[in-house]
């Protein structure tokens, strides 16, 4: 089919959009490379070293024989010409991942959580008012957040796939209804996801636009069989205090003998998934698209769940680098459990990759491989996200050398 | 209290600002003058002669011997200078009514449905996070609508002022949990009000800021005492498919001799205020704020529900002007129940203005007074809701000689 893939330069959107088309389907990348200028911004860059993106399709094209078109466009801000894009491609599908996706970043200050909002807000709904205006009727697979639902609040109840059947007292008894999970975001970046999710629920019934919204876990891992293919395709990998998430950091942060920073207790539970199978996940999404005036699809895209504190001490009795225990900045409990269902893709045909020696490893390699290019003053999380919080000092200012 | 008015300028606003001006707080109000320029798009005024805004303050001056502020400044877009404003100021309060308000605006095209919720949605994330930059605790109370919780959905349930009691099923047995009431909006206008309650949601959870979110029925009137001590003062009155609300447009249809306009079989029930109260509301909102680290207090600001087709009878029974009907272009049951708790605002001393002649006369009186500047092809709503939907032709052209 006929894909375009928004945000199709980022961390999953690329190795997204290879897989799909190492399956065989069309694929335009329609990106503004923003996730590249917010390095700039931030004076940091991805562990390991991306190429730019014509290079990128370049070497694709070299390596699998086909092609990856490429538009640079702000979706956020060029609605006709993501217009004109719709209507030239008239696509079978869109993936949508072209949002701010960090949660520290989105708490930065004030600049960042307004770009945020703008940005997120506005890239969603340009998409949906296009395909209303435009009347093609694509397939919309959004990635969205396990952080919409919050953490702890249904106490021993598990996260349903995005709608929870509640009873509503009435005069004439209880009365059973289908709701959207009660929306709990931890940041500005999660709170975003859960505006998208009124904005998906509304054009589905209003204009019979098919969205799939996919709530995903923490991703961890960089390549996927595409992306190893050439050292020139290879994934972002993030590992500073803004876009690093947690179990990268923590291998980056061992692989460069750097403690291993954990915020609060560590006691928080939560969802993760390889890079590889968010790509999986996409594919199977779009295969599997809701009807025309269904509600929104939500799927709950991860394979498992981890108390943060032993993903920690997993990489630390692994490598024997320690753990430093930081504040943390987050308004949350200091332990939660997490129950999840993720029903739908099992039943769809995913194999979940769970957290193994093998893949550990391979994330491991590639920290050591370009451990060279770490910037230790960029390993802590310093994103204000409330009046009065602490933050910590470097821990290490140099990478020390290799043993 | 020093309070700074957020679109002063308009229908809610302005009788607002006179009014709390008239009870003794000092007002500053900022607009952006949006309403009157969407007027100059749709190439519609006000039923009645509205000033500029400047005239407007002056004749105040004049007739109460107290001064309002006007500072011209987009809050969407001019973010530096709501933050000086703010700085300056130190407001005690914010009034936040700058958003687009009308549905049938907001469902007219692609461009008004973009400019809705970009304007809508940065007002109000422009406005939280000025706020919590510049350390202001001001007490928000921002104007919502009815129109996020539906019509419907709770069966015989009265819709309660916000949040619901409801019972989630969990493997340890029902566990009762207070959500916000599931958003189900007929617009993208509303749509963005429901965005706006999730923002709200998150800011005074992570930022304790104190937000009151009124949830506003149907306005209907025009003038407040404070509007009619000077035709100066005088209230805007809109007519026209788009901006008109109901009530207000039969009135106006009567009074002009055009068919009383009916979407639907008028089975469809809806809370309604007069101008005055949502006046008063504003106050006793100002006054009961919520505590910091509260979650946003949600009030419904109605204080009685009607069927559209009884005010259309009540209308055409006391005129003689017959009732069309036309077809509905929203989504939505032809007829529904409609029970509102407004239990807060009366406990807080509101004393409600119900439906009576007089103050329907006064609106009449209104509408016959300025009859002459009405245009007749204004009066039908054409705002293309969906694919395919019908809309009516005019079914006057000229308004008629009076009789």
């Amino acid at each position: 089919m006929r894909v375009l893939v928004l945000g199709g330069d980022g961390f999953c959107g690329w190795p997204t959009s290879l897989y799909l088309s190492d399956r065989g389907h069309d694929i335009t990348i329609l990106d503004n490379l923003s996730r590249r200028k917010i390095d700039v911004e931030l004076e940091v860059e991805s562990l390991t070293p991306i190429r730019p993106i014509s290079e990128r399709l370049r070497a694709w094209r070299e390596v699998s024989g086909r092609e990856i078109g490429f538009v640079n466009v702000d979706l956020a801000t060029e609605y006709d010409r993501l217009v004109a894009v719709l209507k030239e491609l008239r696509p079978d599908a869109v993936v949508h991942f072209a949002e701010q996706r960090a949660a520290p970043y989105s708490m930065r200050n004030e600049r960042a959580k307004r770009y945020t909002v703008d940005n997120n807000v506005r890239a969603t709904h340009n998409l949906l008012t296009a395909l209303v205006s435009t009347g093609i009727d694509a397939a919309v697979a959004h990635l969205g957040t396990m952080g919409v639902y919050g953490y702890g609040w249904s106490g021993t109840a598990p996260i349903p796939e995005g709608y929870l059947t509640v009873k509503v007292p009435t005069p004439d008894g209880d009365l059973e209804r289908e709701i959207l999970h009660p929306a709990n975001p931890g940041s500005v970046y999660h709170m975003t996801k859960t505006l998208d999710q009124l904005m998906f629920a509304f054009y589905a019934r209003n204009d019979q636009l098919r969205i799939t919204d996919l709530h995903q876990g923490i991703v961890w891992g960089t390549q996927t069989p595409q992306t190893a293919r050439d050292e020139r395709l290879i994934n972002r990998f993030d590992y500073d205090g803004d876009y690093g998430t947690v179990l990268n950091r923590f291998l980056m942060q061992a692989a460069v003998g750097h403690p291993l920073t954990v915020h609060g207790t560590g006691g928080q539970t939560r969802a993760f998934i390889h890079i590889r199978d968010t790509v999986r996940c996409i594919e199977i999404a779009l295969e599997n698209p809701p009807k025309a005036g269904s509600k929104p699809l939500v799927l709950n895209q991860m394979t498992e769940t981890h108390r943060v504190l032993d993903l920690a001490k997993l990489v630390s009795d692994a490598t024997g680098v320690e753990i430093a225990y930081l504040p943390n900045p987050r308004r949350e409990a200091d332990e939660n459990d997490l129950i999840v269902r993720n029903d739908r893709f099992l039943a769809l045909g995913l194999q979940p990759t769970t957290l193994s020696e093998g893949l550990l490893e391979e994330c491991t390699d590639i920290a050591a491989r370009y451990r060279h290019r770490a910037d230790p003053r960029k390993i802590i999380a310093r994103s204000v996200w409330r009046a009065g919080m602490e933050t910590a000092d470097d821990l290490i200012t140099e990478i020390p050398p290799e043993k």
